[in-house]
């Protein structure tokens, strides 16, 4: 028991980590504890546009637990070039310190999960990670283009990071935001 | 999709609602949004503690909707003493309001979720009840007692709240933070 406390201890951390997304209607950032929850239900709600293969529990899952090696290596903005090699391994480390916390058979669990949705090929981890590039589209489309003008992200960018996942991973929501995001390039609502 | 859509940024709003406890080591308060991450990563991770009758993936999906009602009412902390039930049924009609941006089955299932884990009367949600009421006290024994304190709570009054849901959803659990909080007891942790 106390491996497990001191696990949910440690990932307690996570609500201090910044995203680049602002909470709307306050100044302070997003967190990954936070955004992990909302995709874990926008996971749920698009169950109905996921292809029938998909286990929805294992998606909610891999939501819950993607994130944790943020707790050790910060948030890096999607847009950002180079370099994913290595913040992928670091975040491996950081992920096997933190759930090698835990008794052994749910650690190895929370690392298979993990590794899956980097991964990225199956379908669950395919819908998971168009879920988790989708809500900080979902969530600038609704806050006037907060992170992309913020940070100079043209809609060209957008369209060049976010589209191959999303599509992979929920052909209908793509089309959905493919919409939305050619009105909001009319908009103005992105950086150059 | 559009009601999907609505539904999430809806549902953006339990990131603004404040509980008692403040994140360790910053000075804002936890939201129910973070809080409901945490605790669902708690209820996995203590599986093996559950009646084995217990469906998890249940478990985490009652965790993961549970506090949105609070979106309209706020969060009451578990030791305000009468209005329960106003403050419940205030709840129930946020719930409504909210998941009925969603598509009917969707917005039926989540309202069965719900209410189930008002109800406290099945083996999920008795389990998703303890893990949620033990998380703030996991959180203040770590804290030096902060929202304790902060709220003049005796270490009476929490076990008198705490303990039969804790105790009726997962025993070990009750066992090992009995422990804990006799401990904490002598430590001065507690509000008077």
């Amino acid at each position: 028991m106390q491996q497990i406390i001191d696990f949910i201890l440690e990932i307690d951390k996570l609500k201090k980590v910044t995203r680049k997304i602002r909470v709307r209607g306050l100044d302070r950032f997003e967190n990954p504890a936070e955004h992990s929850w909302q995709i874990a239900l926008l996971a749920t709600s698009l169950a109905q546009y996921a292809e029938s293969a998909v286990d929805m529990n294992r998606v909610i899952a891999m939501l819950l637990v993607h994130d944790i090696g943020e707790i050790d290596t910060g948030d890096t903005m999607a847009f950002v070039e180079g370099g994913w090699e290595e913040r992928k391994a670091a975040e491996l480390k950081a992920v096997k310190r933190i759930f090698g916390k835990l008794p052994q058979k749910q650690s190895d669990d929370y690392l298979a999960l993990w590794q899956e949705f980097e991964s990225g090929d199956t379908p669950e981890s395919r819908f998971a990670n168009a879920v988790d590039r989708a809500m900080p589209v979902i969530l600038n489309l609704a806050n006037n283009g907060q992170s992309w003008r913020e940070n100079g992200i043209s809609y060209e960018r957008v369209v060049k990071r976010v589209r191959p996942q999303i599509e992979a991973g929920c052909q209908a929501l793509w089309d959905y935001l493919e919409i939305q995001l050619k009105e909001a390039q009319e908009k103005g609502l992105f950086g150059s």
